[in-house]
């Protein structure tokens, strides 16, 4: 930590920030300039730096080390590679989540994952709670919906991936789900990224929508801090004044946690724009910014889907927007 | 609903449309203009309009009921009273909430009591949980902590405050809690927010800070549904580019809830700056904008809070700050 | 427009509504509903709809027509095609717009255009004033860089952008630039719009970093309407509270001018990222989104750039960006 | 500056940047930690620091001495006092600055004067150009408009504030004017900033709504660079995705303001709601809040207003607000 005085700070205030830093517990390399007098403090951690900012005489204070430790770059500079099943996810691949948004019966998740692996796409996505958008709508299916995504994907030879918001639950995605997605909302949960820490399944956390892409790799941090290093980044979009869409897709989030971070990042294009009609730009555009995948959601006949129809895609539209991303992808070095 | 279609749309497409929303269950009024059609559809209810805007044909779709109900102004013109004790919240007063913003032990909290106490502040507030904001941090106490905040507040004759995140903690807050606050991150926590709903329970709802004023009352509207019309908006900041404070206050949200809805907001001027040199002139602003009350976090010592203490209140701050708040709230219309 | 009245509004109230929108010049349609009164006004303009929004007894009021005409997608579905010289900028091309960031010497724009060139670019950029980032850097050559500019462009065949800010110097660029950059400041600065409106040069139209694309399509409309019908839309980010990058590039932009009007919509990364490190990524991104076009800074030593050598790509970074660019272009349809 | 390596630089890294700032005029003190080196640059000065940030092993850099100079409160401790006339703004005051929008007609503009004189209200305000939000809307009266504001004003013995955009009408303006405001569009505008920087009258100059408070005094600081040091700063309002109001008036940038700088600081209510029904809550939360004073816009009959009559005060509007303002002021130390 470094903390630049005011340069009318007085003896006094200098050696008040001096001594509440040693009883801190850090060391203090003090450099007196001829406007300002620098303390480099060091040895020791203080997550809340407002606390110093506030004292008399202290004009900034700056973190020198990074807010994350084992999500940073620097921890494990070549990237996470995360493997379930036959599916790699890593900075040499792309790859594709796809699912109802909403599991609504057998027959629907049957025919989208028959879509999918024809397509060879291995990654079968499904909620089974309710919308955090809609708090009157449909109410998933619960376990139920837990027991058909895993028996379609079992069928179709497909890695499973659902949403889970309550610790409660946990026990129960660990029979159904490989792998666990937290969504935006609960990016700060840590109750649930306690126990998540503590498990061997791979999470996906999701950046809430009004967190900076070094709040969700603090987050990550925690997420790992118990054990488990099988963690994915999901832009999903952040909230600002444009309202074509629902929220904005920070294009640039996949460089900046690809330089931060060794960890995967990944996409998520309906959520973020929440129409149809923008997930196919938005998909190419993520895998053209580098992403390392993308949620798709899809649907038989999305106008009749019980929950964010909108935001799905019909299949003819999920089969046209993979032959285009298969073409581009060897093209920014992605398998896919 | 108002539907209106493209200028060139065709006759088929709007047909589409008026299929559409009768399948729906909507009564359709059309009206051909020399330029657009434009249908009226009432009699159903739809939650999500994006279906609809996504057809062919379709230029904007408007909705004319307000997207809440119980929370409506129109619902109920006189403002919603909450009594606790001898507590009232609603727009002719100005409650102050005050206590530390962590319960560290019994001491800590006994001094704070014995100040607001002593000054006729009658809401006590601590909380017994992790802060969401530093995962490594100080946990809180637990039920302990809840037990003391009764056992002090009860000597004193105060009423408790205390934050909830996790429904299955509800039974526990329910024998210590007076009134339970939900704090931005869980606005959409619609699992807590049912039971809340089934219960008797004053519960302080706070605005997410990616959330719109319209949205944080869609969540009181659904707190409201089970039955609780005890329901206490809270204003805490919203994220912005700004970075002088950790939030940006919105100001004009006192007056947005009360234009809209009949539920009493307070503001939280220490959650949303951050920082102790602030909260002073935001609570004046809170008061003089219009807002029912205000939480205020104090502590004795607060360079040696376990949490958060750069945005805690001096005692000789908290005196000071009152002494204005009671001389300006009978300018206002306020009893303070 | 439509307005529709609070469910509780008296018949006193709807007959003032009514009577103000007659005065305005509107005839009414009234539509009295169980619950809503509704009024559709037609046959008139008002630009501002708050004073009708503020009359008592209205709860809301929507604008039915789009607040955009001549631009509009309805107004002329097939998309604007813009021709100068040999370049085509349109829906069905992706136009590399790259020169220095600001001209410094006829040495260095020579070098630039010297590679351009030589790799088929044919639109060269180079502003002559002061950046609006830093007031007391490096002023721009002014004239004397727009005859440098010229001069330097003729040799080697290119077509000349650079950014106006001030309407006087309108002659001076009709003389030495075939299209006219307004930056995002100037959004609203309706002088010099009124001004490029009358002419016969092709504008690039910067959306500001606080508009939304509605609000740029207006400025648009503006430009368009003294007859000028050669405009592009430029996405330049918006700003936001993430701060990896200087400002958020808004990725669903291009897409959405698409829908909402037929301009061409290009994107600049080297503004909206503001470091070279990320240039790439977001322009193989605007690309695969469906923007129309990029602008791209180079410098042959960006450390040692007068002005944003951190935002200016290198050479080796322009040939390698360009090499990717062209093998992406034909699979999303467009001619590079 | 003070420059963090990464963790794991390299020595050649190390000396890179140590060579790259020592040619850019720098004396550098390095400090090797146990993880981190270290590099404190003092000695030159370098507005932009992006291009350090981009250099091989480079982890972050951290500017220690303040973005302003002139404008910051350690050049000068004590507030800044500016005096026209009778009239006085500074930290112990709350100026009213109040008048029409725009000025339509003598009768209109002699109305509003009588109405503001008779309560002591000595700073009259009144616009002579188009509003930026509305291009096809009334353009103003232009010189016609500033004779009229002078004339009016002479007879009632006020001081005169009007909106000024373009340098080529500052002399116009000094002719006419007493105190020149520069709103946000233009808070960039170096070459108006650089016109008035060289004058004697003082200004006004609006954080634009997409600056932060550290923009705006960067701006304030150019203002002041030519001897002018009569500047006031005004907040109107930042955008943000909260759309019950135009934007959000950032109610803490007064304090921001105060404690950076010692400039004066006022606020605009009525372009930062854009709607009537919040000017006194917000006016009253700016003075409770520690500003110095505050934009009022009045119109006799605001519903016949040729421009943004939603935002304006009627004229039984603004006597209840200025009661209630007057009732408050001494107990927030200000005199009013």
């Amino acid at each position: 930590m470094i903390v630049v005085m005011e340069e009318n700070a007085s003896e006094d205030q200098i050696v008040t920030v001096v001594d509440r830093l040693v009883q801190l517990g850090f060391d203090i390399h003090r450099s007196t300039g001829a406007r300002y007098t620098i303390l480099g403090a060091v040895g020791s951690r203080l997550s809340d730096l407002r606390g110093i900012e506030l004292l008399p005489g202290v004009n900034k204070v700056f973190r020198v080390s990074s807010p994350f430790k084992l999500a940073a770059r620097a921890f494990q500079p070549e990237g996470t590679r995360i493997t379930v099943g036959s599916v790699t996810i890593d900075e040499s691949h792309f790859a594709i989540l796809a699912g109802p948004g909403v599991i609504e019966s057998r027959a629907q998740l049957e025919q989208v994952a028959a879509v999918i692996a024809s397509r060879g796409v291995r990654l079968i996505t499904g909620n089974v709670g309710r919308s955090s958008r809609d708090p009157f709508g449909f109410q998933g299916l619960g376990e139920e919906g837990l027991r058909l995504l895993r028996t379609v994907a079992d069928s179709h030879n497909l890695v499973t991936v659902a949403r889970l918001a309550d610790p409660a639950q946990l026990p129960l995605f660990e029979r159904y789900v490989d792998i666990i997605r937290v969504d935006g909302e609960n990016m700060r949960n840590f109750s649930l990224l306690r126990e998540l820490s503590r498990r061997e399944r791979p999470v996906i956390l999701t950046r809430g929508e009004s967190a900076t892409v070094e709040e969700v790799l603090i987050s990550a941090d925690f997420l790992m801090s118990g054990g488990n290093r099988q963690v994915i980044i999901c832009e999903a979009g952040i909230r600002t004044f444009e309202n074509q869409t629902r929220l904005t897709l920070d294009i640039g989030a996949p460089s900046s946690v690809h330089k931060l971070s060794h960890l995967p990042v990944i996409v998520d294009p309906c959520h973020s724009s929440g129409r149809r009609d923008r997930i196919a730009a938005l998909s190419r555009a993520a895998l053209a910014a580098g992403a390392d995948g993308i949620f798709l959601e899809l649907h038989e006949d999305p106008d009749r889907a019980l929950c964010d129809g909108a935001q799905a895609l019909t299949i003819a539209g999920f089969h046209s927007l993979l032959d285009q991303l298969r073409s581009i992808a060897p093209l920014v070095e992605k398998s896919l």
